[in-house]
């Protein structure tokens, strides 16, 4: 493959960067972060106007509200981020970790060892926020990344990672560590993915159409989530009034994040009564509906085979009559995408059970699936909620930026065959 | 893509079957195994004639003797694969394990368990032992394997399998969790490689172009591993006398290994003494020699650039005089494929300088880079030996097949925003 010379030398200098950031202290990698503060501080205006100036190009290109939205720094935002990195920066540091060391019987001492990773390549969407988010997680871990935003933040994103240069310029790191790829040629995409030479992990953080497109392309580790098909179950045996508090907080809180609810499983013995208060309570919801709950309510369109594999992202919710625990855990076993699904239930051999064969990241009993959230789950940070079984699963707080390394200390061993 | 349709039976018979296993109890895992175990002892002959089969067509295609050697099963190899078979089955099960537990200040209990990953894709060179070897792991961490072995050793494979198959048809477990992929065309390894629907990893084992192949077509995780570009530091403080035997046993031991020794890096200050020792004692190795050690030695050629990006796999080896610690460092920084690279030295700051900087998967201190093996690491087996930094990272035991999933419990909990 033919790579543009500039991604080429973004990459080689970040895998050169990366040999020299393995070594940085806590103490060396903190003081960066402020620095890096203190950097946006300072450079707030012109962050502010190169952000003026992507709104300015995104309306005229007719962007929707939301897009623009997510694109605006503007109204304290900015504040925000570097509140946000200030705390990265308190958090504790995961490398240097001994993870487990043993004497073997040849004397031999073997360690395993917490390291960074080396050069992560990061590709989201028009989230100006996200680059300096994914820039703190990165070198609090010791970490290089390679950064490629929406094109809609490109002026964003300059005015920020310039600020973040001028940081790193004035500490103990290299500021090859942070490089920002400002092609807006989706062709440069694909180039990344293809540089497992200098790169050692893809993080695609968008929909579920540049998921796809990372797994088909790239020659690097990815971490594929982000998609979350939801499910609740509704045991017989469930506190039917408390249920509904849970079902209304996963389905209405926040509708268009991966961790919202898509499907809800009731038994056949309290659907009759229990469906109609559902539908009373999330009363600005549509809901599908399989024929059976078509039957008890009819304030919803009868389902179609899609949908049960649909994760809404809006105020739709399926809703479906099962005979049983086993009926639940095969639709579940089926139709999810494994992010987060849960049972609400008062028998404990029924948690059991479902907590045992429902193989999804988060698994919950009584509970929201709304927390599967790194914050939530007390990880301090989020970096991505893998939906991929292979190095982290769920949400990923600094730590699952990390590898490890064995290291092997003999007096002069040789092995004997 | 289009998928052979006895390809897809087995890849969805085996995302059933893993439903299944994943509720199997340690006992039941270790039952099937004694089962297998009796069943392989019992069809002996059957497997053995199959084998013979192989072996015969093996010869009339003129394959090699060493391919001839790793494809026989003769010479009570088979006993072996059997005593193997029934020590995975007296290992301890990394399954059920909860790695973390904490109640969360909202009262939430948060558990992180460790589960079987699900379905297994091996793919692997002309070597029937691997088929049993490969099962074996995965019964015992509750997954499931679809086997692609050489296809040299089809008649064996099949008689193995079906010895298998007959043990699981009497066990607790699924027979479908074991499943062969019999064509012996190459294209159902690359439709394989796209069946993410029901395959949670794939595990090439065999040359770099497979690595390279699957890393290429696949849209499943891969475990890269296998090759082994391997480096010796001898610094100035060494001890001469003892570092010869690192060395030889390092490059000579078993010289067609990943973990078998490439190139020796020595300090200028003892090079002069040093290489000629190196030469006399490593009698049968020929030498890649860069210009210093040339002029030390004639005993070898002139190293090309290329030399030091090569895994020699034979008696060959590279040695290259250097002036520092550091030059040693990026030497190995710029060339080693990160499988195992070591330091001889007596001076400490020197070592912990190399084991900081170094970022391969085994880093060694005063000893043969031939300890990195699952076994020697005390991991009780080997899967495969992982040069990515994903996942897995060195020699994977069982519990690198086996990832974890977060349970969290409440008490009908609703998170706030």
């Amino acid at each position: 493959m033919k790579f543009a010379v500039s991604l080429l030398k973004l990459a080689q200098d970040a895998k050169e960067a990366a040999n020299r950031l393995r070594l940085a202290t806590t103490d060396e990698k903190n003081q960066a972060l402020e620095l890096i503060a203190k950097s946006l501080e300072k450079e707030h205006e012109q962050i502010l106007r190169a952000n003026g100036e992507d709104l300015r190009i995104g309306r005229a290109n007719n962007l929707s509200e939301s897009l623009l939205d997510r694109l605006s720094l503007e109204g304290g935002r900015l504040d925000n981020i570097i509140s946000d990195l200030r705390h990265v920066a308190s958090l504790p540091d995961p490398v240097g970790e001994i993870i487990e060391e043993q004497k073997l019987q040849n004397g031999l001492l073997l360690q395993k060892k917490r390291v960074p990773i080396g050069v992560l390549g990061v590709i989201y969407e028009a989230r100006p926020n996200v680059t300096v988010d994914v820039a703190s997680l990165a070198l609090k871990t010791g970490n290089c990344a390679l950064l490629r935003g929406g094109k809609e933040t490109l002026n964003s994103n300059r005015a920020l990672v310039h600020a973040i240069h001028k940081a790193l310029a004035k500490s103990p790191l290299p500021k090859e560590a942070i490089g920002l790829i400002k092609s807006p040629n989706r062709s440069q995409v694909k180039q990344l993915l293809k540089l497992d030479s200098y790169v050692d992990m893809i993080i695609p953080r968008g929909g579920e159409g540049l998921h796809q497109f990372c797994r088909e392309q790239s020659l690097i580790p990815v971490i594929t989530g982000g998609m979350g098909i939801c499910h609740l179950y509704v045991d017989a045996s469930a506190d039917l009034t408390r249920a509904l508090d849970v079902i209304e907080n996963a389905k209405v809180q926040r509708p268009s994040v991966c961790n919202a609810l898509d499907t809800l499983l009731v038994h056949r013995d309290v659907a009759a009564t229990f469906i109609p208060e559902v539908v009373k309570r999330l009363n600005n919801v549509s809901f599908r509906l399989d024929s059976r709950a078509l039957k008890i309510t009819q304030a919803g369109k009868l389902a179609e085979d899609g949908d049960w594999k649909t994760e809404w992202l809006s105020l739709v919710l399926g809703i479906k009559v099962v005979d049983s625990l086993d009926e639940a855990i095969t639709h579940i076993q089926t139709n999810s995408t494994g992010h987060s699904d849960g049972i609400l239930t008062n028998t404990e051999s029924h948690a059991k059970a479902f907590v045992e064969a429902v193989d999804s990241a988060s698994v919950y009993v009584n509970a929201s699936t709304r927390f599967t959230d790194g914050a939530q789950f007390g990880l301090g940070a989020e970096v991505a909620v893998s939906t991929q079984k292979l190095h982290a699963r769920g949400p990923m707080g600094l730590k699952e930026l990390t590898t490890y390394k064995w290291i092997i200390k003999g007096d002069y061993h040789v092995r004997s065959e």
